[in-house]
């Protein structure tokens, strides 16, 4: 509301009445001038209306929205259905340009401004997890397993003759289609697996020998790159990417983490954090979804090199949907600095409590929980009991099977 | 997005986009500014997103969505339901004070404007559609029936001992019950029936006779006024209201016109602009929905006198709800000036076309469409040859039941 | 999904995977059932997606949705604006028939159905709280003030030469204006001053005494009723509803109460059945904002008496809208029995500790807070020391105003 | 509503009006039901209840929504934001698994009905446009030229040694990207100029003797694909599709066509057709944003064959936004075939009307509209006067930023 508006409106009601609601007005426009100003999460979540209000604000700015514009051309942003034009907020010109997918669009200046300060508070929100060596990041409109593959075309591009990704093996397909997608090789590197003194169990560690050998061998021209794995299922503990860092450093061979849920796991974080300052790490690849709590399509990339983002941005051929990026930006602003800190604590306590329950129910089972202490994120329990009177291994795995089945029934998702 | 905030975006999106940007959400502003300045409908119909814009705007304006507010009284628009503040748009206030439902509210700024710009345009578009000796207009929380006991109250206010309302009898329970529900008794009038020249049928119009008779039996004092009718089912006529607010001036009766979905029928305007131009016309009363496309829930009161609105809206006891003046609000906007003029004449051209049909369907039957020229929105027809078999008038009653249910279970409601 | 489509559905998704989906479905539509069957609210309240699931089938059995339906009537719940049909769920019928606001509309059956589990769920929610002498209730679509109105209006059609409505003073003026607005004339009854013993202050009380004078004086034949009433701000009390429940039985007038906001304090509740076990009790009013977090537009009317509330229902003039009674449906859903326990029992907890806060603070400016024994909901403090320099009364009642005002602008709201 | 209910519903609401109301719900579930069983285009659009109602239903079908349900694993779609939440229907699951970008979710019944349906509505709409030889279409959640990207690199995992992709020359840079992203060489072939008899001007077509050209010097296990252009912006024509597709056939090289935007314009999707019967076509790629009016984010790319398809979709490595989908899902099913007919028409008199004018304008100025007959959808004017007065090709092109500057500043979007 402008000031003519003001004036006319103190016409209707008292114009004390309207400065308090201009005050309040201008109290949710400050918001915004504190975000742009300071490009970095809230301290405090937004509420539904100031959001509604910021993102109808920057609709208004995209020229699909102008009132009265006539496009003549093929990507003027028409959108048909009015369900679909309204779930976007009339936000419908994407994200990038061919160019590139973090570069402004010039027919979408609020689309625009939103990608860059969602990009901004993708730096922040990594920031404030732990990972402050991380110099620029990049919400990539697609999800973990395509942002890998963008990641190794971009860094082929560079050295072309390069064909092998050296992977620590880690049973979850869309790792292994990524490196093969990007038209590469992956040499599958085994876990071993370490004791752990005095406690029950183990844990798969990674070959830090073996992934010596495997460099030595085909060499540092061929190969492209190592992709190290931080979350991932126990028993196998996330890998040791400190020590891949100084590897690929000594060798001079890229190195992209796979961090797809581990900006949630202190540890994780730690290790990446460490890994950065004291290795090399071109590139650390995180999911909106598992991180951020927004449904499943994008992904953040970022490094401690300013460079390299730039580079997967300027890669990226054509436009993109604006939807994990428009989610993690509204997500940001109402989760806030506060709300992400607590929701981090909170993890925590209910991964400590579970620690404890579980521990409990396999005591009574006359199961084990089994100790894996590089691994914060997941839990692995025998099922020895379960199998005694199994015959062979097909009645095991049915037997396993109907377990699955039981638990899902019962609403329990996530357990292997 | 305020000075400061532009100049900032500026440093994340070249300059002349946000610029260009600013231009378009300043448009919509501007929108707002005219609005406010000429407190009419806008001459075109407001896209969605300019709506939601100032609906958002507004509701940052109440007191309940002030960031940082500390509600401890016993009103203070809490609301629990996220689906319900939704649809609301965080409007939660409700309309009026104790004082007066037109009034506006402290702690609500916003949705005081929006109040007091619905009247603006409940005026406007009356005059629009014909009704130009309208002074002022009032939206009611209240349906047609009950914005009918509501003015009737109020006019028993000033004169406490009149207990009679003239009734010209039409056959809808509705106006009947907001006489009784003031608690005074109407005195039901039969209508005549008028043969129009060498037309076939005639209609039943009002008989200026019985009226002036009864006039005289009760005397003024006793009788507090006249309700007429304009919209009616045929082959019912509108009411003579010229002659009966000559009628109401001459005995010095209040004169209260039940226009409840007239005011898309010039004949009927006509009829209520001549009436309070050259006789009595204290109130008329106008159903929201049935004019103006909105659910049901509110209605419009208007009147050549100024005062008489204002004592209708000071006498209502407290606050009401805000959503039928609130789907008035936004319906009037979407609509604009142009909207509604091409509203008005396709419901001239639909009505001829459905006269036309039904005349020849009713030659193909037997049957004959009765002329009624007073009443141009209601069309009725001859169901002779329908009961030529029925053996008495339980049977008719059923042939018409079974008719009527033909009728709904094909799509077509509103025949009676 | 009927049988057919969830047979074709298996062609494209595995049947089991398909049978999870639909088994998640039915469990929605048990919800439905369960409430359907027992008509009170849910014992958890329910979640987004599956109220608006309901509302989407709801509105689809509303004929005014009728696919390929071709409405040729004047009221056909036509709706301009999608914006407004969006917020309405495209629910327009309104609720009621000229007959009965409660009653179901042909046109209408999901609607009608909405509105009949509403108003069960408006006697569950009363009898929650603890009035468990309700027998029947029935939500009106409009505000408290209105209510009051509506329900003397009735009561006055039995006994239409009563003229007086005793009404012990309440500085609220909705409740005098809803006395007048009837055509009634309020004899106002000043309260008397009581001390506690060895308590600070003293509260307000009802003059017994005076009132049973007025009905002597005035003769029960020509009082209509008494309004009594129950929450009100410190240091007012209760009305002695008991007491006064007593007078109305044995002088044969009727008795209504307003209880605006007394629902959510366990003492005014308790006073009310109380009153309708031992004494009479016609109608009592509650706010369906200030009880039940809706925005402002509704209240519940309820009675010991399953004809008192037939009778009111059936005197309302006409339908009316359906967004009170709509609100308060979601909201009763989202809230289930013991969310509104938590919220009874919160509370309790911030009233007390809002007690023990303002007593400190009062202690530290030289104050004292007064024991209101007979009102649990609001607090006075007494402000001596902020008047001690003032000259006189003008420049005392300049003092409070400005007190009021820093207190709302630093967001305090619904102090006096 | 189950029977069960419909039962109970019928003790609050008569029989006969719920039994209407259930016929209207059944009504809009046969839709549903004719939509699995045709899978296509539904022939009328559907209104937004409908849709809704079937989107809420098939979030209730993924296991996010299950009530009760406990997820304990890292992607489990817990979604923060209510406002994310509710612009996604609750759908948060994405699409595809690991293994399949096509694959059903066992997590997610709902959102995988729905992409299958989507998939199979992406080929009825293609057939429905003219291209009748299409045997399988995939909706792909990355918008053109990522598209494209994916298709090379799927093409080049069964000839990996293969390195040059012929690319007639369009001034697109996505296109250029999407060969250089997927790590491959583009080989650029200049278009050549055709005199068209008698008329002015001329075009831009495809240098057919230069391709064999190049496919004869480079060989057929070099070159991977041609990647041909439809839809492009005069005076240069669309590539001689038909002709390419010959070469590649008779060369055994793979044929992508960038159909960006040519399945609304009749003389592409004809060439694209005749290709596909005549010749090679491995894939076709089309905007979703461009053809069928949903926000950016999307492609479809379909083929003659039903492995190439599969081998895409199999591809991908991981899951990816269901955003897409959904746009496009809801859009077809609100379009309608009739719908999508009207806009086809609609298209072809609106170009007509705009190269009249053009033509007309073009000759008030002494300027030319030059005829390209070999493009349809876009026009090429001369305007040669307004750079007679330029000094110098600086000067030139001042001038003619100025130009478009002016134009978009009126409003006027797309011209080049």
């Amino acid at each position: 509301m402008n000031a003519k508006s003001a004036e006319l409106a103190a016409q209707l009601v008292p114009a004390t009445y309207i400065q308090q609601g201009l005050d309040a007005v201008r109290s949710r426009e400050k918001l915004v001038t504190t975000l742009l100003a300071q490009r970095r999460l809230p301290d405090n979540g937004w509420d539904d209306a100031s959001v509604e209000l910021l993102l109808q604000t920057l609709s208004a700015m995209d020229s699909n929205n102008f009132r009265g514009s006539a496009g003549a051309g093929e990507r003027e942003a028409r959108v048909f259905s009015p369900i679909v034009a309204r779930r976007h907020f009339y936000l419908a010109h994407g994200v990038g340009r061919s160019g590139d997918v973090a570069a402004v669009q010039p027919k979408a200046a609020g689309s625009s401004l939103m990608v860059q300060l969602a990009n901004a508070m993708a730096k922040d929100v990594l920031r404030l997890a732990g990972l402050r060596a991380v110099e620029s990041a990049l919400v990539l409109p697609v999800a973990t397993g395509m942002s890998l593959t963008l990641v190794l075309l971009q860094l082929k591009e560079a050295k072309p003759d390069a064909r092998y990704v050296i992977w620590p093996r880690i049973d979850q397909k869309s790792c292994f289609k990524s490196i093969v997608a990007a038209g590469l090789t992956p040499l599958v590197l085994e876990n071993v697996l370490m004791e752990e003194d005095g406690k029950v169990g183990g844990q798969l560690k990674t070959d830090l020998v073996g992934m010596a050998g495997l460099l030595d061998r085909h060499g540092s021209a061929s190969v492209l790159a190592v992709m190290s794995t931080t979350s991932c299922f126990a028993p196998r503990a996330y890998d040791s990417v400190e020590e891949i860092a100084k590897l690929c450093k000594e060798y001079d061979v890229a190195h992209v983490i796979n961090n797809a849920y581990g900006v949630q796991a202190s540890k994780c974080v730690h290790q990446v954090e460490v890994s950065m300052r004291t290795g090399r790490v071109d590139a650390v690849v995180q999911s909106l979804d598992k991180n951020f709590m927004v449904p499943i399509g994008g992904a953040i990339v970022c490094s401690p090199s300013r460079d390299v983002i730039d580079r997967v941005a300027k890669f990226y051929p054509g436009r993109a949907s604006a939807t994990p990026t428009l989610d993690f930006f509204i997500t940001m602003l109402q989760m806030g600095r506060n709300g992400y800190r607590r929701l981090l604590e909170n993890r925590k306590h209910v991964a400590d409590y579970m620690r404890e329950q579980l521990q409990a129910l396999a005591g009574d089972l006359g199961e084990r929980l089994l100790h894996v202490s590089s691994n914060e994120i997941s839990f692995a329990m025998t099922l020895a009991t379960f199998y005694q009177d199994a015959a062979d291994t097909k009645e095991k795995s049915r037997q396993l099977t109907l377990l699955g089945a039981m638990l899902f029934s019962r609403g329990v998702s996530g357990a292997r």
